[in-house]
């Protein structure tokens, strides 16, 4: 498989620091497949809660996943920390695509990258709703068209 | 979004029953997206080991993800089993690619669809290897092509 | 250090199978001390949900964990399943003292013993409330005095 | 249930930050009590590493978990982080018993407290060995007696 190549830090517009745990290490002594996708619904969630937006106990919208997705190029895992950039690569109406890229502190090059659809619902009916002003606005920013 | 429609679980050549957890579950009640993904790793590296394959402690081959990824339809969760079934989509010289579909009981379409690609390679290098003869009959059994 | 011996299976009052999933194994490739208590946490909840005692999402009483603490015999793990053994130790006006032993099937005896006591509070306020009588009735059934 | 005080942050000799994650929180919105553990673990194997003890894929001695304990004072979790609290209680021949705090940064009391036994023992007979000079020393140095 010959393999596009992956984003630098720069092409991101968010960061946020991951201390990895003695778990995520698989048996290969590496941070297993799985635990990456823990890591991307951490930064964008974060960022949500962050900026005022997400409410997760009380507000009238919640984000589901619908799809997501990650490309694995070096390992990471304990004790090293990662950090997760985060942008907007694409702004629907009620859906929202945002792309990671995982680095460690040793390579310039990205670990992994990923990326993550949120649709956003009403948390009692779970059908769609269009994102309200303020949430297009601080996802804009974030953005990269 | 629309959505290719998902595969049902007769396109698919091997069951694993999955006990849930109440930690699977996220504060919207439902299994947190990630915890699909443990669910992928567990029925392709059970079938490995039990179609005596992968030794995961002295084989000179172990499995790296190197690609992943789930498209999601409906909710499921503890205390609900879920069951994965597992096809081989592509057979390559030292890499597989795995589809995936999770059902639940209550619902005859796919609750989540993905994939998983793993490049196998040698335990102490980490450089790929091409899959023995042993390992291609086996995984020729499961393949749909 | 000189350890008490563990209970045996008929020490317990209720089963639940556990499959293990290739995630729970850290790097010595056994379940990880942690995964323990995620399967402390399911044989417990689903014991309660499936008692038509606990309503997750809109009952009224919520269980919080006050305390828990287990001892490990031997190594348990992917991809062999476990059992979970439950039973009611002691039964407070609000309190819930529940002792688990984990069991493989290659041996008579426990691998790992633990507890978990549970304070059932009122869902808002986070107040302990007496346990009702259909509590006390379905918990005395798996109550060992 | 009267219980015993929880120790303050100044008990302890070592401190080591952990950020949490969207999937630590459970149902009920707050870190779920089995994650509390992987923290416990992650600060002890941790300072091993970074105190040039423990080599987890090379060294001849690795650390088994016999025994683990929390009580829980006060939810934390997602998004807010955590420092974990760490000094030995106990240094046997070939075991170490490990005291643990965890603090967020809201409170000055803790928000949980337990142990975790590790006896070390060789890699390969999986059988308890004296704690080597080095190793009596370090860990010295966060006893507290």
């Amino acid at each position: 498989m010959s393999r596009q190549p992956f984003r630098p830090r720069t092409a991101y517009r968010h960061a946020h620091l991951i201390t990895t745990r003695w778990m995520d290490n698989d048996v290969y002594n590496h941070a297993n497949n799985v635990i990456y996708y823990s890591w991307f619904d951490t930064v964008v969630n974060a960022w949500l809660v962050n900026a005022g937006l997400l409410d997760v106990e009380k507000g009238a919208m919640i984000g589901l996943v619908v799809e997501s997705g990650c490309r694995y190029a070096r390992a990471v895992g304990f004790p090293q920390p990662v950090t997760a950039m985060l942008r907007v690569a694409q702004l629907g109406t009620s859906s929202v695509k945002y792309e990671i890229g995982l680095f460690s502190d040793e390579a310039e090059e990205a670990a992994a990258e990923g990326h993550f659809v949120h649709v956003y619902v009403d948390r009692l009916t779970r059908r769609p709703v269009a994102l309200p002003g303020d949430w297009r606005a601080a996802l804009g920013n974030i953005e990269v068209r």
